[in-house]
């Protein structure tokens, strides 16, 4: 049954780590490689939950002004280094530390990505809006084949999610009301910033996105616009 | 042949109007279908030509701060008013009037453009550099089927070409030396502009811009990196 919401909806903005692209076991699978390649052995996924755990602290940094805007992948960057220590990984160059790091501009989707959004892009403007910058966002699609209309994210106002900069992006820049515009993500902080600032939401269920056992409960009905199992889901909801 | 100086570009950055999509013919085209609706008998083309011509002197208002930063859909929209009182057309809705406005974001690529797109997004990123805004050049793009891997602009920087911000752009976001980056355009003193922040630079001759027997001369060898005949010409030339 189709939404009877979807009508007046004329963009979709998406999360993109967790919610289009599953980050968790793409870095635990080049860490891997790496480890092969260097013969390093540790615990990849305590790796990959390590680096992503530095990343909301130092979007922070930011935000709070303790740190001018810096783009992610140099946020990345900086607590790749420290990340490396604390696993007493030793002896890469600054060219192999610089390509790992750009991992995060490789990231694999999950299964349904690629073809739900190619059916949402029948019928809405779709678009990333997401706290990676524009050539990480830009890589990962032309590497993903994630076929966006447009890139835009927290590099775009120089502000990082959950900053009020972010929600307000789409509508200004396409003359919209923020009721016509959806943001999708996977989590919950993200889509209640969002409603906030008037957007129309979608929750997308994400359950192996910090690996399996650890899936994020289905909020109850009414909490957000949509709640969908994927994006095909969502694609039939929306009726495209 | 493919060109030598080929390798060592990762990004090419385009310019539009002109460039990429037919804008006179297709606001001719779309002015007569408007007339035929509301029996208005006008000369099209210098209907079209005195719209273009209010163009470039909106933006140079914006460059010397007469006016704060407008997004070309609002200088097109302002122009469009004088244009329409100019040729004693009256009578139209105002949302007629924006309707007719957002011609600029239908108008028709050349013939080559989308399969050389296709061509060229195999080898590099490619993406608009245009003076026109965000929403403009990604319903082109739906429309036309033009396959950016982004969207880059004049009002991504708040500034219009020929200022240096909107040069130093992708430079900037990829993290790359300006030689890295080639601009394509039709036009030489967007090119120049380019050469001047040390982009390298790429002339399409675009013969049908202005209408037959207005063609723009082809500028002399060694004046830019590329002189190509068209986006599949370019391709052949850069080695995709």
């Amino acid at each position: 049954m189709i939404h009877p919401s979807a009508a007046s909806i004329k963009v979709l903005g998406f999360d993109v780590f967790g919610t289009v692209v599953d980050w968790r076991s793409s870095v635990i699978a080049k860490g891997e490689q790496l480890g092969q390649a260097k013969g390093i052995t540790i615990d990849w996924a305590a790796f990959a939950d390590a680096w992503r755990g530095a990343y909301r602290p130092s979007l922070d940094r930011v935000q709070k002004g303790e740190q001018p805007w810096t783009k992610l992948d140099n946020l990345h960057r900086a607590s790749l280094e420290q990340i490396l220590t604390q696993f007493k990984i030793e002896g890469l160059r600054n060219d192999e530390i610089d390509h790992f790091n750009r991992i995060w501009h490789r990231l694999k989707p999950w299964p349904d990505s690629v073809a739900g959004l190619q059916r949402l892009k029948t019928g809405f403007v779709i678009t990333t809006l997401s706290n990676g910058n524009i050539s990480l966002l830009t890589n990962m699609a032309k590497h993903a084949g994630l076929p966006w209309d447009c890139i835009l994210c927290a590099e775009s106002v120089r502000h990082y999610k959950p900053d009020a900069e972010v929600y307000r992006l789409i509508p200004e820049l396409f003359d919209l009301e923020p009721e016509q515009v959806m943001l999708l993500a996977a989590h919950e902080n993200d889509l209640q910033a969002a409603q906030k600032h008037g957007l129309k939401t979608g929750f997308v269920h994400r359950p192996l996105e910090h690996g399996s056992g650890k899936a994020s409960s289905i909020p109850p009905a009414g909490t957000f616009d949509f709640v969908a199992k994927d994006f095909l889901d969502l694609a039939d909801q929306l009726g495209v």
